[in-house]
């Protein structure tokens, strides 16, 4: 059996997205800044897509920005929303769980000069709104908080945290990385008062080389890439249509029926943690219930290295991810699960399974199953 | 008859791309960063890709760098080769045809206290090897010149340029935009003295939104996007695998059988030069032969705009573009045809024909028999 639980790292592209993709790239392959019909049907598919998109978090088709991915739209994001305003103040705020695609483009401000206060988390991987609070400053024009850890699954408390920011400086820009939350919960930026988010194709059954940010009308960011002036002036670039079309079908499908398959994938999750529990040595990281997303489950096994403990589920045909796989093989300890303030002995023995809506009973029990036989083995070698 | 005569804009993907796209959507469909066999096999896959390429140009596997397309690749090659090299000079080097995504990048470059010189062109569109010559000067860290240009053909002399930069300073770097050289011609970066080098997928037949920048080795640039680390650090975000792999065979297909697909391009331009030459009022702009590119062909026809003619000729089933299609429906006067020195008449009045290695004769041959009777036609109602 194979059963594929590292749907946080990337996930299998859905066949109505297929489809559509492929329609694009070979009958309707025009580049939508070509004038004539074939130019004019790329550029409506295009728009269509991000109708489609628009409809899902409620905003309006012209705020959606098409991207290569998520780690554009993080980084446009943040480079586009500091250097936008710089002159309004150099104080930015992010938290030390963010994934790489905001850490490190926030730690490349930082050496331009900008100022960066970095919010605590709780042991669930919280932040603090009353933190937040007293780090908020006149200059400060920036703040960069994701929904749902890829590492841990905690949800933060993203509607409260933009109450405060507002309150504080309805021009600060609130940017929410929402990579892991897309899909999985519904995100209604303007009602919650996010001013941009960044979503991952990939991660939503969509195609890799895929993704967007959501602007908010009015919201002043500088661009990151240069040249043809195409979405606006503010993403050069022929538009990816295919992959622009699929993305939009994926986001439309992931919205479908989502509330049976939200509680679908919550209690696929619920069944695994209480499978995990029962294996010895075996501890559950971050916040439980609603407190984290439904597909993402983080495990300690005592006594068993990540990797070792990552083949070991492979040979039985169970793909996991050793902490997130979202940083090139590099073996550098989590951030997060320091920051959390997991034991340093875990840090080392952390696996992350994530599901997806299509996750079933079987393959819940199978991996429970083939843990449960691993990881005591496991623990032996270890123990000699 | 459907003619699709607008290749330089896109090309409709390959058959053989497309399969292995498809392969890598839905059963391969790992991320490269995890560390289970579905990573690894995506892994590999990347890597071959990059074999597949490198042998296209001599070059090594390390020395691709995978982006989501040609703006990309520039905005990598302008920005990241001069924000790492602004130490030992802030002098920039290009010419006044290049395409946006250079040029827009270069202006902002301007904008952050770098001194650009702009390179003029003859009426040919070619630059001229002493002026480049006298351009140089000890703090030019970069110069960046196209191979072809995107509206009308021009072939530059890259390898005589490399020289003369080279001979001047041999830490200068040299960016070349092949995204309409690149299939057309045998292109060895390293045998030319080229550090850099931008290709555009989805103008050879791959998909949309891949691409790549050759990057000689131990050539020095920064990133533009950061993040996971992904690409050893040099381009942050989950790789496109199915985009790159596909990129990888369109790449290795367009150049089997090479020479007799690029005399098969150049016969059929010749054919459709011969054809337009006896349109009254038509002339065909850039170099001719030898000078230019085999795909490109630019014509200016008197009395008729351009955007008159290109839906005249597409309610005739004929697609090509007026001007250049990588602008993004903007109107704005090219400045390459008045680099050549255009009558300005003619700046309005001139459509891009773009052929690939599809192109049959029945289709040059139905081509040119539309626009015999077309612009006449159409030259009688402006002269009203």
């Amino acid at each position: 059996m194979q059963v594929y639980l590292d749907n946080a790292a990337t996930t299998r592209c859905s066949d109505r997205a297929k489809e559509l993709l492929l329609r694009y790239m070979t009958e309707e392959y025009g580049n939508p800044s070509s004038l004539h019909r074939m130019g004019k049907e790329a550029e409506d598919a295009v728009r269509e897509a991000a109708k489609k998109i628009a409809k899902t978090i409620k905003a309006e088709e012209k705020e959606i920005l098409f991207t290569s991915g998520g780690t554009e739209s993080n980084n446009l994001a943040l480079f586009g929303g500091a250097f936008a305003n710089m002159r309004a103040g150099k104080h930015i705020i992010t938290t030390s769980i963010e994934h790489a695609s905001v850490s490190a483009p926030v730690e490349f401000l930082a050496k331009q000069g900008f100022l960066v206060t970095y919010l605590s988390v709780d042991t669930c991987g919280r932040i603090s709104i009353e933190e937040l609070k007293k780090a908020l400053r006149p200059d400060t024009i920036l703040v960069s908080i994701m929904m749902v850890n890829n590492e841990i699954g905690t949800l933060q408390p993203v509607e409260e945290a933009a109450a405060v920011i507002k309150a504080n400086n309805p021009d600060t820009l609130f940017h929410v990385d929402a990579i892991q939350a897309y899909g999985k919960y519904r995100i209604y930026p303007r009602r919650m008062g996010i001013d941009l988010m960044s979503v991952s194709g990939h991660k939503v059954h969509a195609p890799k080389g895929t993704g967007f940010l959501y602007i908010r009308d009015k919201a002043k960011i500088k661009p990151v890439l240069y040249g043809g002036g195409q979405q606006r002036g503010m993403r050069s670039g022929t538009e990816n249509v295919p992959g622009i079309v699929a993305l939009g079908e994926a986001a439309a499908e992931s919205y479908e029926d989502f509330e049976s398959k939200a509680a679908h994938m919550r209690a696929q999750r619920e069944r695994l943690i209480e499978g995990i529990t029962a294996v010895p040595g075996a501890s559950v990281n971050g916040a439980r219930q609603d407190g984290a997303a439904p597909h993402i489950v983080s495990v300690s096994i005592e006594g068993v290295r990540a990797e070792v403990m990552l083949h070991a589920l492979e040979e039985k045909g169970v793909f996991v991810s050793a902490g997130s796989a979202c940083s090139s093989n590099k073996p550098a300890v989590s951030r997060t699960l320091k920051s959390i303030g997991l034991r340093p002995e875990l840090l080392d023995a952390t696996v992350r399974f994530s599901l997806c809506a299509h996750t079933t009973c079987e393959e819940i029990d199978y991996a429970v199953e083939v843990l449960r036989e691993t990881a005591p083995r496991l623990q032996k070698y270890t123990s000699k």
